[in-house]
């Protein structure tokens, strides 16, 4: 059988990006409709910030899972851009894999926007940032004295980490999870930034993950999508930030890791022992 | 030795079915069980949502390596219909498979039905829908304003998703969980989707864990059983809707990716690597 | 190097048994520890149910660890039982074993007993049933209106469980996960028992877990001890239900799965897939 | 290609070590701050206590995954110390190795303390002991009666625990986790220690991770943060608690099980079965 052309494994690596960002949005914006919109008709029966950290976490594990043999799973153009400045990921694909999570994640939001339209219009028949978050995120979560400043400086740091740990976890030449396991140990990576990390602007750290669910909630009914809660064009923070701290991530790891590394893979079925 | 007679073989398969769907409905209806009755008793101190999500996730895990070797672990009848109508699963097994999981849920029903008959009996004296809950699902879960159809669309929807993410981590063309570990990664989708899918319908995702235990529950005691909080018959949405969306997930997982998949398998030991 | 002799060899097994055993106690009667009497005095801030579940699971997972190459890391004289009417572990070795499980939990308990003697003494002065549950078991966790017959029959269904998915993910027949992550999956099994089976007696699922404890928590200052809330003699039914819970697990299994399963091992590597 | 040179490596060892631990404390004290001062704020809409937990844990997991190849990935003088007295790890590198730790917590404490500068400005405007358990600990959280000396026990019995579990999933003659999955295990490690060994103490069990934020802290507008509520030095007990922790836990490993162990690994891919 013929190898694919390289247009028709293009058109796979955009499907599987499409088809992974979409996963990874279902199950992310799907979590916070729940926990904000229908907790707030259920007195909190329905999970919590933790189920929203690992709703997040798990979706990205789903998502890896569909796209990685065809496109590597990047299903952020955070990390696609970083792999093109960092290892070699062809530069003219970036655009293409962006887009394609965007409207991976654009259709998913339209999804949870209709799956949960009753929930939504009773918890909040406005359509204001109180539900808008369910979509998009906003300083501080739309409730804490978060500065866009301050909300671009989290959003560099948080995508930094999560790109730096990527890149570690998916080092042939660091100790990466095998048994096909990285999928799993990178949603993790996700969960604990929720934990962590999602005070001051509700961890996008992800422009197609915050872009398209923001453009489906505002064809949809949320007027205020662009802006944030004083009013401020805001949309343009989780994307710049997002980019710029993805090349911080990777940078970092070069600098402090990868340059040391030996050039050979470790020994198979070798554990990492503390004492070597 | 010779090989088991294909009777013999069914046999095995249809015990598996029934074992596996019987652990995953003692952990599921167990952990609403626990939090919904036991918790109304206790302000709360025996769990929450996020119990009941990992409850029917972990439960997921449990009975998969309980009935994976002989019958693949199926357990659902929207994945064993999804299976015939996309991968050859023998048309003449859908039915006997289908009849076991519910069969599997019905004891395990009665079982929980049983252990918790003093909690159940000081929640809710009259078994209505309050406690209807712990063993099969209502529309919005019984309380929030949600219709029979939107409960379908959501049940059609949560279920499609479902089956998408297991063709994709069972696919030996794409990137599956080695080391036997593949169940573990398929109870964390039934997490997932508890924590993101929830909302409009309990999450069924499954016409044996929803028939089987509705059954158990009429039969001792629970005279509603068979309708929602409306007073409409409903015990076909969960269902009909899962049959649905396991086909239109199987469909998607083919049109979005199996077809562009390579035909030969991902090297051994390799990572998933974001920028191959 | 000549082999240990036989002596030497029990040796090690019970120091194995004796060592898995206290750690699994350090951490699951240290949760109930900080949950029940530190959250007394913080207003829950020390965590709550599910860290309790989670608490006893990664005991479990953490215990096996350390005994699982000397001695197969049972931890439980149920499991040991089970074994030895089941799986050709030798009679002579099942007191042995139960004896140095239960110092293992008396030595934990009273570790825990130490390092938690203010909070203890602050949360509950007398000693009471109230902490009594952070050393052992009381039906319905010593507030629900469980009889004695009904913790009875709570603590065997959970034993059959427990005892069962033992044999199935350790089953090299069936599709047990490999790289040696099976403690992990185990002491999910015991993280889910605590989420659907804690309600009517609290989950010891385990002779020496609930023996040694209430044991260190009597000669400790706790004088109702061996007692329900009730004032009826209670000690025997945590250690009477486990041990025929797990024969009735076991024979479940064998009746319901291994009798069909093939007589070779699944061929390595294999993922398993529902479709086969 | 010449092997680098002896001095290299250190290098690489140093900057793993100051990475990983960095890693770990952004994530460690970032859910901290999250909880503790962005929950203030919000109701404790960020999470909870689990939240804690398992941002600490997940926080080693992926400091681990960072470090573990150039230097094991230590993070943790406590370790450091055990692995030179108990496993042959050079004493010349005790000290750079637990340099490199605290100056990695000092760093990512800093980065911690400059993002989270708004909330923890409005949750606790003159930097008290409310806040300064977001970068270092207090006996009993600050809250609990408990005086130096029992938080000395804690640390000193909560580190023992870690250690001994760190020797044995890192044994490659007992069984450890495969597939590069120990960092995992290893965090679960932590995520159990915080739920049941972390009343007394808050769970330090680090002297890097103490002491590095606690000078970031004090550099920062926290005056009081050498000093527990009591008004006493307190900085020195999860520094000193720790190490002889560590060495007590080697010590125990060592005399309970690693003198039993056979002196050759696992055979390859073998399950741990409880029946052998």
């Amino acid at each position: 059988m013929p190898a694919p052309t390289s247009r028709a494994r293009l058109m796979g690596e955009l499907s599987a990006e499409f088809a992974g960002t979409m996963i990874l949005i279902l199950f992310g914006c799907g979590a916070v409709a729940q926990v904000i919109a229908g907790g707030a008709l259920t007195h909190g029966a329905l999970g919590g910030h933790d189920s929203i950290a690992w709703g997040w976490g798990l979706g990205v594990v789903m998502g890896i899972y569909v796209a990685a043999r065809l496109s590597g799973a990047h299903l952020n153009p955070a990390v696609t851009l970083a792999l093109a400045a960092f290892k070699g990921f062809p530069w003219y694909k970036v655009l293409p894999y962006s887009l394609a999570q965007t409207a991976g994640a654009f259709v998913a939001a339209l999804l949870v926007r209709w799956n949960y339209t009753e929930v939504l219009a009773k918890a909040d028949p406005h359509h204001t940032d109180k539900t808008q978050i369910v979509f998009s995120t906003l300083p501080g979560n739309g409730v804490l004295p978060i500065s866009q400043l301050g909300a671009l400086r989290d959003q560099i740091i948080g995508t930094a980490v999560l790109v730096l740990l990527i890149f570690a976890v998916t080092d042939l030449l660091n100790t990466p999870p095998q048994a096909n396991l990285a999928p799993f140990i990178i949603g993790l990576i996700v969960v604990v930034i929720g934990m962590g990390w999602g005070t001051d602007a509700g961890y996008a750290i992800n422009p197609a993950r915050d872009l398209g669910p923001r453009l489906a909630s505002f064809l949809t009914g949320y007027g205020g999508a662009w802006r944030d809660q004083y009013g401020d064009l805001y949309f343009w923070v989780p994307i710049v930030g997002p980019l710029i701290g993805g090349l911080v991530g990777a940078l970092l790891y070069r600098l402090l890791i990868s340059r040391y590394l030996p050039v050979t893979e470790q020994e198979p079925g070798q554990v990492p022992a503390p004492d070597e």
